[in-house]
């Protein structure tokens, strides 16, 4: 039998510790195979329950009142986050605004915090968003935005931020796990290397969280945001989180000053004065009805356990990878992402000049959801919370068979503008 | 037949032409009279189904497909807000991030471009958050924040922000209706002024979007923040909309550099090219699930119409005012609105010395739910929507009966700590 009979998906699938969490999702409808959990992770089955009931009992019937329930879930769906997802402590995580708002927030605070120094550091892979971040912070304060280069495919090293760290940089701003190639980076070595330098670290967990150890408490790691509606599945847009290390909470000072941020907040004074802790990188009322889901993707995440996640994540991508190496690499595809499953995130990302046909093709005609990614990259993110080895076996197997049959390039080779 | 007669009540209510719309929202408990519309608006019926189905069908089982859907919601239903809810035109208003944030974004926008100029002009009555932010940006920006003083139960007058304003103004920023007096500046003729001094008017509808006329287009207001929670019932801690005058969108550029004001988002440049038109002024992935309750709340909201809503709520809150006249005035209450219909918005406050206390007494004993606002004050929000005559009349009652029984008395003076 060889590693491409479907019989060894199957084996691996009775084998696998997490099978039976596949059933606290919704399933989509039969056939499909869905590898994009990590751009929007599946619906919990007890999310839809629990917001009927969040929008029927607490909105619609307690009205105001329920206030007294939401009014500190920022805080409390964090500490959740911070014992289940991250290494991190009771009182260092809140959940508010987007990933994007809360990068700015905590940009702000570290930037303000190093006064006299003139450099932002970060990556020329970084997420769009994060870079947009930076160049409008640096376009703003007159700063030096320096990109370290980066491998697509491997990522980002200890050596190179080294070589680009100097007593010049105030701020040195990553992706824990790059977007693209789903590399890892050393969050601990360039943390530590990032303090050696008297700057302050500020990671995003987006591709992260949910999906691997977050060393936060070991690491010493000041500031880091992250994504919810990932490996968290939170929901469509569901609000991010941020965190900040407790003994720089109330040493810092984020921009947006608002009443959510203030101290005693509904005496409603006149003059702002920042609450203590991280309260005071709040800033205006959060979306309840998103939070709620956020809060019941997280418990099925922590439930499952990172360490478990982590190593089917590790498995099903070196599996897909395997099937990748034996019938994709004889089509002209190439593994554009660590081989190492040791360097790797939870998803795997393959190069190929046709990537955009293909993609469309495997959506619309094979019922695999796989993602795009610029500008010749196919990304295929197995989430290990519900995705099973026979999912990657069909999604690969489909994908083999379009290309193999030429049908992807009836499609137009042109990405359409979805503005 | 006295005014204080229920019946008056129930004739007004069967000659309401808006009485037909309580049926569209989820009715509570029976005997529960709501006067807090204006802090947390009633739950659409349509709503819940709605959610329900976006939950299921288009997270659930389309998955990251049906962001072909959702993409746009944030402008889609902007134009609706403009086009049902603001004299707006389309393109001109978007769904995004909270009121604080949008407030942010806005006012540095406009300080920006204002280069040179050093005052930033507002009231000392206006909303905790909003002063928040301009004490924010003050400080970071070292600019005077320059504080009108307005009469807390008559609010701000033209002639005060004439005498205000000066050269040396960038951004004059103010509350349409107050939130604790429900009073009504004057939102043409000091956007009029603005303009003469040469300075930029910023609008906060929170208490105004969804009950009075908000006359954006006519006083060529520039900027615009509100709140979809109140009067729009888009559901607790739903999104905020922000306004900005079309010919100005291209020449303002917000602070928040993020993926989604990114022309051809999904191109994933790695240079920020901020996009056309309003779409700039976004930052990131907005909270899917809230927008829907938010675009299910301006649709009725619209249907209603905002002529007849202005009609309703201020007979609503002239009848409040004519039973609290008789019945609680020789209690020691005291009207902290204006008396004049036409400069009120859609709730109605009064003073009295023991506010607090009342408050719970009614909420927790009468089954009433007002809100309190500082110091001393009992906030009474009849939303025209959802609100008839007889809950005014039996909320009045209510507490004229609680108050002439003294049973509050037995209540703590201190608020309670929310944290």
């Amino acid at each position: 039998m060889g590693t491409t009979d479907r019989t060894v998906a199957e084996d691996l699938d009775r084998a696998d510790p997490l099978a039976s969490f596949r059933d606290r999702f919704l399933t989509s409808e039969p056939g499909l195979v869905y590898l994009d959990g990590n751009s929007l992770g599946r619906l919990p089955a007890t999310t839809a329950q629990r917001l009927t009931e969040a929008v029927t009992e607490e909105w619609g019937r307690g009205l105001i009142r329920s206030w007294a329930q939401w009014i500190e879930l920022s805080q409390a769906i964090g500490d959740e986050i911070a014992a289940g997802v991250l290494e991190a402590d009771p009182g260092e995580v809140v959940v508010s605004d987007s990933t994007t708002v809360n990068l700015y927030k905590l940009a702000v605070a570290a930037l303000d915090a190093r006064p006299g120094r003139h450099v932002l550091l970060t990556d020329d892979d970084n997420f769009p968003t994060d870079s947009y971040v930076f160049q409008g912070l640096a376009a703003a304060r007159g700063l030096e935005l320096r990109l370290i280069t980066t491998d697509l495919d491997e990522g980002l090293t200890l050596s190179a931020v080294r070589e680009a760290l100097d007593d010049d940089v105030a701020l040195a701003s990553f992706s824990h796990v790059a977007y693209r190639s789903g590399a890892i980076a050393d969050l601990t070595g360039i943390t530590a290397a990032t303090h050696e330098a008297g700057a302050l670290a500020l990671w995003d967990l987006s591709h992260s969280a949910g999906s691997v150890p977050v060393p936060l408490r070991s690491s010493g790691a000041d500031l880091a945001v992250g994504c919810t509606y990932k490996y968290l599945c939170g929901g469509p847009g569901a609000p991010a989180f941020l965190y900040v290390r407790s003994d720089l909470q109330d040493e810092l000072r984020q921009p947006i000053w608002g009443w959510f941020g203030q101290r005693d907040q509904f005496d409603m004074a006149g003059q702002y004065d920042a609450a203590p802790g991280l309260t005071r990188f709040l800033v205006g009322t959060p979306p309840v009805l998103s939070m709620i889901g956020v809060r019941e993707g997280v418990r099925v995440v922590a439930e499952a356990g990172i360490d478990a996640l982590r190593a089917k994540g590790q498995a099903l991508t070196s599996y897909l990878i395997e099937l990748a190496d034996q019938w994709l690499t004889p089509l002209g595809f190439r593994l554009a992402s660590p081989r190492d499953a040791a360097r790797r995130g939870s998803h795997v990302t393959l190069h190929h000049p046709d990537a955009w046909r293909i993609c469309r093709a495997l959506i619309e005609k094979y019922d695999v959801v796989p993602d795009f990614r610029t500008p010749d990259r196919l990304r295929l993110g197995p989430a290990p919370l519900t995705t099973s080895y026979a999912d990657v076996w069909e999604g690969l197997d489909r994908l083999r068979r379009l290309v193999e049959s030429g049908a992807h390039q009836g499609y137009p080779t042109q990405r359409a503008r979805v503005t």
